[in-house]
């Protein structure tokens, strides 16, 4: 047995089609680079739903905290839509992220030489764009209490949720930002809407004082609206090295970022917890594609957002960055060939499936 | 006097210079059309604060109730960026929202063809492109109580801010929306988080219902999630007619949408309320620019956007659509003549400063 766990958990649509070419890297990893992994697999999402009329267990929330990293596919579907709120797909992600504590999101917004053509933005703007998101993933509107329908003491009726900060849970994820930064561009964007919310100015204030502790001093910090990085995104996108924002903008923002390079099927993400004591921290890794249910089933999804997903965990679960390096420019290589999936199919390309892809990014290797 | 009043309220930066040329619409509108306004003028944000160190008096605060239509033009700056929170620019400019109850801001994000190469996406992505943003704006986050710190039972200290939203306030919006639709391409995006937000399942089953009532057979409704959206303005912004959505997405969706065309210093919005009992209903209009303090005071402001408004003033308040359409046009016709301020300058156009531009949209008139 290896003393390195992972827990695949493919979920839904496409999800189990990528995870299944990651199986073919841990080979690779296992023959060529003597490093083999306890690799254990569950349901989660839609999938789990199915089986056990939940969207997970606990048994497999068991099995996510024990393990070193979490490989986690895509979740929903049509089929789940009108599902309770409890047992909806996306309840097994939020609760992964949240039991797990996964308060860091890294969402890399990169573009790829190869693949400038895709995008709707002018090649001049984005092309060596290279942005990184940290996005906080435990808290805000998405957790907050309470929320829900309410009838206030004059008899009105309303639904709310509540956005809610404390503190340390700012100052946890821009210490996040402020060190990637620093192995960067040494630029951060801290993003709210401190002109309007009460949490934003909250937020501005934490991450300024934290700035200013003197830890940080190399680190250049600019405070931002979301409403104008929305904007900012669009018209010169490569003003931007790190960017530090909530869980809502977070979630937007990215996307945003995402879609500007036009390889939506590339992009991978991070959600790291904490350092314990052993210097372990919880982490689970996902494309920032979803489930793409109309392609499933098909072999014809791109699983390049989910192998670079394994790249990150590679890199920041186990501190194998050759490995890491290896596997990044083993698909750098094989977009450079001209191997497409539909998604980033362009004229002259070879149109290959998911399987075809996976086999040759490990040709690569 | 005239039975059509008009407050305006130019704000801080530019907002005085592009009012002005205003002005002189309302000149041609008096000598050559016959229409003639009472116009007032107040102060509102960080120069109401210098005059009387408030965001706006209580005394404007009535003029606006009284005016039938208020010109907005912009508030902020860096010598305000201290102020406390009830006194901060942005707060006069809620206030106005929240007491005049403008619930519907109207966004179009429409390309100008003379400006096409401004906009850092591809020609053919946004050539065309015509969408119309409806955000709710005197509800949601913006005015949910509670909000602030709060210390919870167990000791806990966090700041919050609550999103809320009551049965009504979803309807109104979104009739507005339907109504709107129906005169362009019949299609509706509603746009929320209800995978994660209690208030966006509430917003989607309001909307759902509301169209299902019988009453907009005709509209063709989506639903989308906001990431998503956010996503597809960039991905293909022209598969939208009219979005609705809420008062903070509808914040950074609109801006998001607005830098798609490249052209932030020509769009214009409007606010409206709810028709009173006799037809009349209060309206505020400014440009979707900002006050833009750097270049404050050099006459190097675009007033197309705040000329843009007036025009929405005359459609939206005054019913007046031919002298609407008119203005347009000579917008239009001025810069297909190549005439341009420094923000829409190109290579061969000819650069003219604030009043020059006002003169030439005149002159087309
Ligand atoms: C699936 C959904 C709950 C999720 C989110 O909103 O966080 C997704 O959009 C994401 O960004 O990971
Ligand atoms: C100035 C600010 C309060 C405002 C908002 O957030 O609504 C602005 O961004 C807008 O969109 O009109």
């Amino acid at each position: 047995a290896s003393n390195k766990s992972l827990l695949m958990l493919p979920g839904d649509g496409i999800g189990p089609e990528v995870c299944q070419e990651v199986r073919k890297v841990l080979d690779w990893m296992d023959k060529r680079r003597a490093v083999s992994f306890d690799v254990k697999e569950g349901l989660v999402g839609g999938a789990a739903y199915d089986a056990h009329k939940t969207a997970i267990t606990d048994e497999t929330m068991q099995d996510a905290m024990d393990a070193d990293a979490v490989l986690f596919g895509a979740v929903g579907g049509p089929q789940y839509d009108n599902l309770g709120w409890d047992v909806r797909p996306e309840a097994g992600l939020l609760r992964l992220r949240k039991e797990m504590d996964l308060f860091a999101n890294l969402r890399p917004a990169v573009t790829f030489d190869a693949l400038l053509d895709a995008s709707t933005l002018k090649q001049e703007v984005i092309q060596g764009l290279d942005i990184m998101i940290i996005r906080e993933l435990t808290a805000g509107v998405y957790f907050g209490e309470p929320r829900g329908m309410q009838t206030l003491p004059d008899g009105t009726e309303r639904c709310i949720d509540t956005q809610s900060y404390t503190k340390a849970e700012i100052e946890r994820v821009t210490e996040v930002a402020f060190d990637l930064a620093r192995k960067r561009g040494s630029k951060v964007h801290s993003v709210e809407k401190a002109n309007v919310m009460k949490t934003g100015v909250f937020w501005r204030q934490t991450v300024s004082e934290l700035h200013k502790s003197g830890k940080y001093d190399d680190i250049e910090l600019h405070h931002m609206y979301a409403d104008n990085c929305g904007m900012q995104l669009v018209r010169n996108p490569k003003q931007f090295d790190v960017i530090v924002t909530d869980n809502l903008f977070g979630d937007m923002l990215s996307d945003v970022a995402a879609m500007l390079t036009g390889s939506l099927g590339m992009l991978p993400s991070a959600s790291l917890g904490a350092v314990d004591e052993f210097g372990r921290r919880k982490a689970l890794y996902e494309p920032v594609h979803g489930s793409a249910p109309d392609i499933a089933g098909q072999g014809m999804a791109n699983p390049l957002a989910m192998l670079l997903s394994f790249a990150m965990t590679l890199r920041y679960s186990f501190d194998l960055q050759e490995d890491a390096d290896l596997l990044e420019q083993a698909a750098q290589a094989v977009l450079s060939r001209g191997i497409r999936t539909g998604d980033i199919m362009a004229a002259g390309a070879e149109k290959v499936s998911t399987a075809q892809m996976g086999d040759a990014v490990c040709e690569e290797l």
